[in-house]
């Protein structure tokens, strides 16, 4: 069956201030060594699996532009624009209207645009299994990550270790950010995944799965549906949309159906959730520091300091964060780097929006 | 007895980059609330004792316009330009000089010019009695500051408790910058004083002690002043004076001589040797933090943030020092402020001499 790729990037990626603007978020911005940016690394990252004219970006209108810049061979029907945010499940159904459109059917791979993978090669065999899972049946199916510490901050998904498809788990339950002590027991229960929002299905699947627990979302999504490759598109879209119940395909849809399957991925997975991730994932020099720009160090180490065209000149810093850009310069602790939205809130509130 | 002042401003202040530079050193920048410079700050203290005209300022020459600019009630001849810099014992004997073309003898108050005083009343009466002795007799007087911890960077004073004339004590020895057992020691002994470089003699005496102690500097010094008021002056300045000895006058004079007396100095006296000293120095918000210019700061405690047009956005610091300027911007620990001439060294083994 027909591979296809839906990547989500309508994200505002406010963790990457001052790199990362309202106007420039973070699936837009390069965060390795190599220069490409996350939503680059992730187009390039399941290509051997998806053609490029069956990749499908969904984002924000006001990304459009970026999009077009960054990914020059993505079509440009293909650059699915929401005129507001409405969480994931819209974004879905929005990219498999499209998908169901041109294909009778086919297997459709949702992806983040904003997360790091170390291993390609295990990446691409695990979403090739999920494939295989999806297309055998009604099966709704995601990839979550193998868990290697107590994390807090992610959702975690339970599945049924007796309970084997493939290469996959039946899903038992979807479960919320735990605190500290449940973290823990899930990581020694090991039959809990990081909840990573990567799913495959077939579109057909997932349409039946709108019209079975989302049933306005679907009437909506319909609609968009018959207008799409018209002249009404922008038109139906611009008033259809919004209207779609703003809610994560995890509650509106993964937690109330069957036939849900999870395989463990263990293939180097990063969200990159703050400028804390950029100290691991770029080269350290022998102190420990990601250094990049116009810098001079003295006595620095762990630290992150991206530079810009002004000169940052360091003394005796320990586990510190530097990002200059063109009008503004963060400095804070790795500890605390994903803590910027206070930032963003502080600059709302002294009406800077010029630096959001 | 004419009361006169010589303002040393000859120092290249390095420890206030990346606000001072080889252009501004330290004290001809404001590090203080009020706005003033340190020069500024140190003409007017003096002024209740010393008439405007009656002060000289010895500095560099290529700072010979800053002194103009920030003093603009000096009269210019009294602006003494080193053709280089040879160390406090020329400098005060260049001053002197003029001093001795003005009038018969005066009294001459020397100071640095990049200190700062809590209390210039108390300061304005501690070199009155210093004046007093100075006048009294062939006396070398010197201001120390009564110490309240072991400090390692200052040369001490001991003076003869038992051996007063007026306000002032017989100085019995100079001693180098003490490790901490024995600064701990000359604290606990109570009769040592830290060495500030501040001086009152009478002029006739100061250039008798060079002629004593320093004869072919005196020569030097002679032939300077037969040159003052004539056409030949800085031709002969120029000729003459890199030839003087470098040496200070602590070491020159003040080790050799007899007759000199020391007054403790409770004036609330600070070296402001770096960044550091600004967060005792101006206004601390509710946080702990000195803040200036274009900052917005989150969870930051203890910090000196003096920032200038570009935003500076902190999270989670504490005892960071930040100081932005148009085209560096130095990180430091609070801790590590005194290791700036480390990133100036770096700058100019990387020929960034743009920045020094």
């Amino acid at each position: 069956m027909k591979k296809t790729a839906l990547i989500m990037a309508g994200g505002k990626g406010e963790r990457f201030w001052p790199r990362s603007r309202i106007t420039l978020p973070k699936q837009f911005l390069s965060l390795t060594d190599d220069g490409k940016t996350m939503i680059q690394l992730t187009v390039e990252r399941i290509s051997p699996l998806v053609e490029l004219e069956d990749v499908y970006i969904a984002t924000n209108k006001n990304y459009k532009e970026l999009v077009k810049q960054q990914l020059p061979g993505i079509p440009e029907e293909n650059i699915l624009c929401e005129p507001v945010g409405r969480n994931t499940a819209p974004c879905i159904g929005l990219g498999a209207v499209h998908v169901a459109k041109k294909y009778d059917d086919a297997v459709m791979i949702v992806l983040p645009s904003d997360h790091l993978i170390k291993n390609n090669d295990i990446f691409i065999e695990t979403f090739e299994n999920a494939c295989n899972i999806a297309e055998e049946g009604a099966n709704l199916v995601t990839v979550g990550i193998t868990p290697n510490y107590p994390e807090t901050g992610y959702g975690y998904i339970k599945y049924d270790a007796s309970a084997k498809s493939g290469a996959g788990y039946e899903v038992q339950k979807f479960v919320e950010k735990p605190d500290l002590e449940t973290a823990k027991s899930y990581l020694e229960d090991g039959t809990y995944l990081w909840n990573s929002g990567m799913f495959v299905w077939r579109v057909s699947t997932i349409l039946d799965c709108f019209k079975a627990y989302m049933p306005s979302t679907y009437e909506g999504l319909m609609t968009i549906k018959d207008s799409v490759g018209t002249s009404e598109q922008d038109t139906v879209l611009e008033k259809e949309f919004p209207n779609l119940e703003s809610q994560s395909v995890d509650y509106g849809i993964m937690e109330k159906a069957e036939n849900i399957y999870i395989l463990p991925g263990s293939f180097g997975w990063d969200d990159v959730g703050s400028w804390l991730a950029v100290g691991r994932i770029k080269k350290n020099d022998e102190n420990g520091n990601v250094v990049n720009g116009n810098v001079v160090t003295v006595n620095t180490k762990d630290c992150v300091i991206e530079g810009a065209d002004k000169l940052i000149a360091t003394v005796g810093l320990r586990d510190i964060v530097i990002v200059d850009t063109k009008d503004a310069t963060l400095v804070t602790t790795k500890e605390n780097a994903g803590e910027i939205k206070q930032v963003l809130a502080k600059l709302r509130e002294n009406g800077k929006n010029e630096y959001l």
